[in-house]
């Protein structure tokens, strides 16, 4: 596999594909780990605010479970900067910034959170496939952890939302 | 509503959210116009080349549609830079750059492309949402459409690459 590694700037096979894809999100789930305390600070609901600080948690974890999924495939963990990431967290703070503290803030969060969310979800559904395919078994098993938890906190930010959040911020209107 | 708008800035209701977000669509759904034309090219697999030029015609259609949500909500079509679409448009142009022709670079443009459309369903999805609590049933149809293609072209994407581009990128390792 290394014997490419030489030209992988012209000729990235699917490992280093995937190796790509896992720096990417490795320096995703750090960021977030930033930005999400600053959510949690911002929001007002009571379960959303439980949420994103079990999320936070959730993700800590993810950041942990990326290194051990470099360690499986025979990796060094590196972060590489993920524009999409970072153009995500922009969008939160710009719609934290532009909303005054309550319900129609906590509906921008949750929107952007589940923009996160389904990032995410989009990431570690293609990298526990490559993984699948690598044959990098132990890989897949923990990407796939992690792209549950994705899918399970996005469920939640719907419910939290569709319970009251969006409701009680449309009666603001 | 409107009255609100003098403070935007400061105090935004969920009208104005949800007018914020049509317009980050709004400009994510044009970038996409000139983003897809581009992975077609390089795409070398025949049903790949085949499922993104019809998401291209969709993609077009979501541009008019979101045309004629402005108009059901009384507003004028506007677009504002969407930060996280233009990192994924960044990641995919990045992705293309690293890849050789071939299937190795097919299964790069698919990571990329879902991305691409798991972003769109969180934002159609809120959106959808927001329509729905806001009382515009029109808008809401209307972007309910563009949601079912959005995951419609997302499943169709995921199909291809398990049934054969992830598997021959596999083999080239």
């Amino acid at each position: 596999m290394n014997s490419k590694q030489s030209n992988a700037e012209v000729a990235k096979g699917l490992h280093e594909l995937f190796v790509d894809g896992l720096k990417d999100i490795y320096w995703a789930e750090q960021a977030l780990t930033v930005a999400l305390p600053k959510m949690i600070e911002k929001a007002t609901s009571e379960d959303l605010k439980n949420a994103l600080t079990m999320h936070l948690e959730e993700t800590e974890n993810h950041v942990t479970r990326l290194e051990n999924v470099f360690e499986a495939i025979g990796e060094e963990p590196e972060t590489k900067k993920c524009e999409a990431m970072a153009g995500l967290i922009k969008e939160s703070e710009e719609i934290m910034r532009s909303t005054q503290s309550g319900v129609v803030r906590d509906a921008g969060i949750i929107a952007a959170s589940q923009k996160v969310e389904h990032y995410e979800i989009a990431t570690y559904g293609t990298l526990r496939t490559f993984a699948e395919v690598l044959g990098e078994d132990e890989a897949m098993e923990l990407l796939q952890q992690s792209l549950d938890e994705e899918k399970s906190a996005d469920e939640k930010l719907t419910e939290i939302a569709v319970s009251h959040i969006n409701s009680e911020a449309a009666e603001l209107d």
